[in-house]
């Protein structure tokens, strides 16, 4: 710089760091978050930009380039610059999303070597909540019992056809902090879990969740599942399928290996395995089930019933036949909503904002060539 | 008895006990158990009679006197010979009903010693499981999402006003089987746990569940609470609905003292602590809430809602004003169904045969003065 020090007020100023959010919600509802952000990194100044988000669309964000120029960490749900140049100085992109593969084309993904952490873990509880939610639903017989209401009907017998769960099991496809809590709380029900990773786990050290996890919830050191299958074959997740599941909760990221990855083989080899009926709920991406295979499954009761918070396409046509396909129960992806979304998500950002600045490892960060 | 002892395979006859079961499920539904009873005690025989019940009405049952006179052991739903006289072998009555209080007129009740025992302790993994789904439906917002699936509606929107669970209070109003089972599940949720007794609780020996518990579920030591709130004035309730409860949850047996336990004043106070609004289960009776008080709390929105699975009277008559006060979720007294409460209660008879013939302290055994 040369010419003696600048003054301190400005040195300080100069010093401070931009964290740029570009997020769904309007500034107001955030101030929270933000605040405990400033409080947190006194060298840290926040700009914020809504990105508003209405029914699959994004409209379109201006942030000047200058803002663009400064910006030390990104946070955002899917807006990103248009390539790595117009950010010089990011050396963090948080996605407050679960996933990336929405941004797996853009160049920042694809040429930059800027670190993307994703918010994978913020969806843990409300997830497994609808998780649990709908297998109680389903074995309950609840939507009867709903239906009687509105008629004003009080039917007993519609009541008494319940399987509890004591001694049922859960097999978690894809053991991440959702299928981890999830496993939580069935185990709390009295139900066996058992899990399925693509990576084996055998070692205490590799059945970790080295994600965010949301205080007091899931399965920190993956100590919960009575067996754990692994591997990338289909024979590797067949002889998972085979082991008499009752609750069968569909968690895996959506990669080329995982589209279509239940079938009509694997439904027949769920019946097979267990007559009394496998559950099937989705809560990742409708992709990883063959739509088709799935209403012929749920039409031969091969299955005993599915719950789909996702569903391809989406949103599901008016005219599809799943709709009404006997024992599905269908949700419009709304399962990782929760009113302290955004308050979980910022504690990831303020995370890994301390450990980029202290060097430590990085909470999510997304690996390119995996996928997730 | 004298001239000799009796040929052996005659004395062997002679010492049999006779387990006399009267109860509701027709006998080749419960054979497996039976089973299990004749093979843990060889000198046990076993008569059964199938004791029609349906809508509410038992249709009567015809026991040979001599039957009645040879039995040791009793086993019934509600079903009683019309005095103590009549069985005068009877070391037990062991009643596959969580409560007795059908029975508290009953000449056996009030004039006799026979111990009489109740399948306590059956129920809790699936009324914890309705209670919790309940729960869920209500803060996931599922019912819209319901009728929006019935109608082919993909409604984002309408799945996004979701509170999840983490951090949230229940408040255990009697904790019982139920209620430490709603407890395990709540604190596997993330959810912070309070516990409401009529006696006080201080030692960790007066905490424990000395009752029939599933196996893996529960509270036997009585340690997930956070804080325990005991007393029998209407002062005590006070102080405990004051601690801004999210889920009530009312599982306390219904006597003189919790009949209209929660009306106006109740609704109010939980009003006050928490205005973010109490969620009200009442797996319990129907008498302990006081019924149009509580249409008018949830007209106020003094509530956030009730979803009750007793009411006052039952059936509920087809007019009156409950079925559809806001935010109420009705089912017809069915929650305590499940498709293993057979040999579940049959697992407490043997037991209790277990201790009847080595002393031990009885399970379940009704305290006939405190009516449970």
């Amino acid at each position: 710089m040369g010419g003696g020090p600048d003054l301190p007020t400005r040195a300080a100023s100069k010093e401070k760091e931009l964290v740029l959010c570009v997020l769904v919600w309007p500034e107001e509802q955030v101030e929270g978050p933000i605040k405990a952000l400033k409080e947190a990194f006194k060298d840290v100044e926040v700009e914020y930009y809504h990105s508003k988000f209405e029914n699959g669309k994004a409209e379109p964000v201006d942030v000047p380039e200058d803002t663009l120029r400064r910006a030390t960490y990104l946070a955002t749900h899917f807006w990103l610059p248009p390539s790595a140049s117009a950010i010089p100085s990011t050396k963090l992109i948080q996605f407050f999303s679960a996933g990336t593969n929405h941004v797996s084309q853009h160049p920042i993904y694809t040429d930059s070597k800027i670190p993307l952490c994703s918010a994978n873990g913020v969806h843990g509880p409300q997830i497994a909540e609808w998780v649990v939610m709908m297998d109680l639903v389903h074995s309950h017989s609840y939507t009867k019992l709903y239906d009687n209401q509105k008629k004003r009907v009080w039917d007993q017998k519609a009541g008494m056809n319940v399987s509890d769960r004591v001694g049922k099991r859960v097999g978690v496809l894809g053991y991440g902090s959702i299928g981890r809590q999830v496993a939580h709380v069935a185990k709390a029900m009295g139900m066996d879990v058992i899990a399925y990773t693509a990576s084996p786990r055998k070692t205490p050290e590799s059945k970790r969740d080295t994600g965010y996890i949301v205080p007091g919830t899931g399965d920190p050191d993956g100590s919960i599942p009575g067996a754990w299958y692994s591997g990338t074959n289909k024979e590797d997740v067949h002889e998972f399928l085979k082991q008499k599941i009752d609750l069968l909760v569909v968690s895996v990221p959506l990669t080329k290996e995982t589209t279509h990855l239940l079938s009509t083989e694997e439904f027949s080899l769920l019946h097979k395995s267990n007559p009394r009926g496998t559950y099937v709920a989705n809560i990742a991406r409708g992709q990883i089930i063959d739509q088709k295979a799935l209403i012929t499954a749920l039409e031969q009761a091969h299955i005993s019933g599915a719950a789909l918070d996702v569903t391809d396409p989406e949103p599901l046509p008016k005219d599809d036949p799943l709709w009404d396909a006997p024992n599905v129960l269908i949700t419009p992806h709304c399962s990782g909503a929760t009113d302290v979304y955004a308050d979980r998500a910022f504690q990831v950002l303020l995370e890994n904002i301390k450990r980029e600045k202290s060097g430590g490892k990085l909470i999510n960060e997304v690996n390119r060539k995996r996928g997730y």
